[in-house]
């Protein structure tokens, strides 16, 4: 059987470095030759970074890919990886528009392209509004073996491509992807790519980035499945990481060139001539699939990590109350960047515990983090005296000197300001605009509340594994959880039980589920209205709220658009 | 000549308020049909408003929609409105996926439905995201005359249905529509109407939306162009206005039904019966094209107004500096809701100059609007103290005190803040997060510098022709622009003059030329580079940023989708 050593290249572009990406396509290019590959797969628009959002409506930035990508195929043949084929996601255009496009570097030429057929425009997706899609197919020869592409979202879809690719013949297929990480999205991948292998009967090598993104995080979860839906290999999730694969191939599998179902299909000889045969390298062990916090947290934190890294920014500041919230950010922001790059700030007020001084230290103590202790008295009591204020503007008030506290922080001495809200919160506006909403990135707005009580605990457990300090306090874990901007204040004096209420945010935000199916559901007809007014009301607040990782179906965002200025109430006519 | 005498009813709906919208087409179509009127027209979705977003991937919310419908049409019949034929857009739905229809409501039934073909996916639009496109084209036959109906983007589009429709013979098509306001849009919106009533040989009767939502301004101009491209009627822009106008329609110019240019086309019969020759009403004036400021005062004084009146608030607070921009957002607030429901704010520091004061002042004099002075001396004090400011940190946080005591008294009053900056100062960042920038509406935020200090004159000047006093100071006209937040501080300190600055933003943002392009327009590279990089850092800003008024080509928002970690520059791969 004819062999072929394929080697999966999981990267992490940064959007718009062309140039730092080309360099770092190059070292894995280098690396997959000195391994021994005879070809290597890069992620969707490894070259470009994903997503390039209206980037790729501009003519110079389309123009700066193109040319990188001729930049690149000469390099690589000038480093002696002429030999490898190198199939790399690019953005390219021709007189019809831009495309999503891969490309084939073999030799020191560009010698084939793939463009993306099926545009996603759903979720956070976009790309009816900047890609023409493909339409034909590129079937490659390499050592004899005929070598398919695929992009992304085409092996998503049921038909198309892929059904094509099967009906003329190939001995594998290569598939460049961006696919945004979401909890549990890797059972799903692999059942997919499992069954797609199936149908095109020959091995389907699927290569996704890695690391953040602005809200997404493209967890990698890169992977080889046999034609026979066998795991042959799988790159760990949230890391760059260059893995190789003997693949025992069937060879002459090819019918004719021509059309399959709705595709034209072009064939292209690289080089006919067989491999002779060799013994195979010791597979890479495979990686066992995360937990689902070990996953959530790992999602989260390269989220973090990146969007600071990529953004230019060595530390971060954030309020801790002593909560879990500010807690878990805080555990995630050492993760990510190291203790001695985080500065955590308590600022009681008059309303605030005894506990929350004492939790905040204990959350420093235990992860090292820069600890200050920084009272809003003063600073309220002028804006309450001068303003005569009561009530909710009294409260806010004391939110928002702690948010000027933090940014008048950052600007003088350049940390990024993290806010600590969840995703429970964030969805019944249970925050304060300007105030504890303030901040360049909010690390867990995506986590319902009871998931980062889930994540807490995951976390210091983990931490026991190890024999090391488990970062959280047990006593922010445990704890009714407060905003502490009146006496005696409890979440739940405003808010319903948080398991009740995620269950019902499940099914209203994620599950875009009406009130009628709502009560169905079991929930209580009061209590879901409550909610849903509660929800809708809160959109002007989620606007202004910085960004965040998506690890849900559904994130606040693009993924929901919503209008602002929006009358309908889910009870709908009767109203 | 067969006649038929048609109404364009330009109504403003509320998104979501299906119930609110179903009883205003109700009074109108009483309204049509005391005046005599045949046929009625309403604008694209007049009953769930325009843009629904997401709404439109609720089943409870098409539901609403489609039997509100049901509703209305029996409502009508009732009322006595049963002959009138009533062409009105809504939300649908099939087995396919929603649409975005139109419906003719007749004898108390829905007699026919036309779903919408071109799917706008750039710019504000997202329709690829919603909607199943139409591939059918009815024509429905009013006493003996046959009428088409097309939906917005249908008739911008070349080819497509119109083509289809003038091949196919009819003698009046009817055009729903919803399209947002931009500077000069209604010229090349009579230019377009006019060549494709030219195509069809028949009358085109357009009916736009009019009124507010979130960012769109929908300006109306609703009109009637003849098929030798005579302009009939035309509707004031920005006004709620039901208008008739008497045609002479050709008649018998009926062929076959079946496929034109790519449409099925069906025909069917409402009425057979000819009217009788009656004496034609006499012609509403037609409607004088308005001067480009007055149509950009209009646009935004329509958007303040909805976006308050919609979202429930009776009251605005601002803070006056005594400059251009808080003047003009002041001079706009009371001419949307009147002097008593605005108030505004002199917040004073130690570096804000006598004349902010006295500007401010005077302001509040000219205009009736309520005035109070809160000085922020105390209050900035406390935060450079404790927290030992100094610099940029230190001439932020007098932006910040200012931002807190606005949202103060909007959560001890009410009332909806407005934030003041202008279009370029949001282009290049200049203005303070949390700061100046908080606001739940940003009334110029897409209006130029140039065009902040144009429209003052002009809205002075127009004050002068009325024999009223000019609402905006001279003197906060002439004066150099000025953040005041450090001693002798002009914004010319940090940005190039305000003309050049705008010069290189309309090519760089509404153009989205690059950086070769910019210095080929004859910009100095230097001044170029320095515009891109602060237009590029800002993002971050700019999403945190509230709503406000589109009225340029591509407004920041969602007409320009750019990601905030972009290491792009313009000057591209030799960075």
């Amino acid at each position: 059987m004819p062999q072929l050593r394929l080697a999966l290249a999981q990267v992490n572009p940064c959007v718009g470095d062309i140039v730092g990406n080309a360099t770092m396509i190059a070292d894995r290019c280098r690396e997959a030759a000195a391994a021994g590959a005879h070809i290597v797969v890069f992620g969707e628009m490894a070259l470009t970074g994903y997503p390039v959002e209206d980037l790729a409506l501009r003519e110079a930035f389309v123009a700066g890919s193109v040319q990188a990508l001729q930049t690149l195929v000469t390099r690589l043949a000038q480093d002696g990886c002429g030999e490898l084929a190198t199939v790399v996601g690019y953005l390219d255009s021709d007189a019809r528009g831009p495309r999503d496009a891969a490309a084939v570097l073999h030799r020191g030429r560009v010698v084939a392209r793939q463009f993306k057929h099926h545009l996603p425009n759903y979720g956070v997706f976009d790309e009816r509004r900047y890609f023409i899609p493909g339409t034909t197919l590129t079937v490659f020869r390499l050592h004899g073996l005929e070598i398919g592409m695929v992009i992304c979202e085409d092996i998503w879809q049921v038909g198309g491509p892929i059904t094509a690719l099967a009906q003329a013949g190939v001995d594998l297929v290569v598939a460049p992807n961006a696919s945004p990480y979401e909890r549990a999205k890797d059972d799903t991948r692999l059942a997919l790519v499992a069954r797609r292998a199936a149908e095109l009967g020959a091995p389907l090598a699927y290569a996704n980035l890695v690391g953040g993104q602005d809200e997404l995080v493209f967890d990698g979860d890169s992977m080889v499945v046999s034609g026979r839906g066998e795991l042959l290999l799988r790159v760990p999730q949230f890391t760059e990481q260059l893995l190789v694969c003997d693949l025992d191939l069937a060879g002459g599998s090819a019918r004719a060139q021509g059309r399959y179902a709705e595709f034209d299909v072009h064939r292209m000889i690289l080089s006919d001539d067989s491999l002779a045969a060799y013994s195979p390298a010791t597979p890479a062990p495979m990686a066992e699939p995360l937990s689902d916090e070990a996953e959530v947290w790992g999602a989260l934190v390269t989220g973090l990590r990146d969007y600071a890294r990529k953004n230019g920014f060595g530390s971060v500041v954030l309020g801790l109350s002593g909560g879990i919230d500010s807690a878990v950010c805080a555990a995630l922001a050492v993760d990510a960047l190291g203790a001695d790059a985080v500065y955590g700030l308590s600022m009681p007020s008059s309303y605030s515990s005894v506990h929350s001084r004492t939790d905040a230290a204990d959350l420093a103590e235990r992860t090292g983090l820069h600890y200050q202790v920084q009272p809003i008295g003063a600073m309220v009591e002028v804006f309450v005296r001068q303003l005569s204020l009561s009530g909710i503007a009294q409260e806010n008030v004391q939110a928002r000197c702690r948010g000027v506290t933090l940014m008048a922080l950052s600007n003088q001495h350049g940390h990024l300001v993290l806010a600590t809200g969840n995703k429970s919160e964030l969805a019944v506006g249970y925050s304060t605009i300007y105030g504890d909403a303030v901040g360049g990135f909010a690390p867990i707005k995506d986590v319902p509340k009871t998931a980062v009580w889930a994540l807490a605990r995951w976390r210091n457990a983990l931490a026991e594994k190890r024999g090391e300090t488990p970062p959280i306090p047990p006593s922010s874990i445990g704890k009714p959880p407060s905003a502490e901007l009146r006496p005696e204040q409890l979440d739940t004096d405003s808010l319903p039980d948080y398991q009740l209420l995620d269950n019902v945010l499940d099914d209203y935000v994620e599950g875009d589920r009406g009130f009628s199916d709502l009560v169905a559901a079991g929930f209580a007809p009061e209590l879901v209205e409550r909610i849903v007014r509660l929800v809708d009301a809160a959109e002007y607040k989620r606007r202004q709220y910085p960004p965040g990782t998506k690890i849900t179906l559904k994130a606040f965002g693009r993924d929901r658009r919503l209008p602002i200025t929006n009358r309908w109430r889910e009870r709908g006519l009767t109203d």
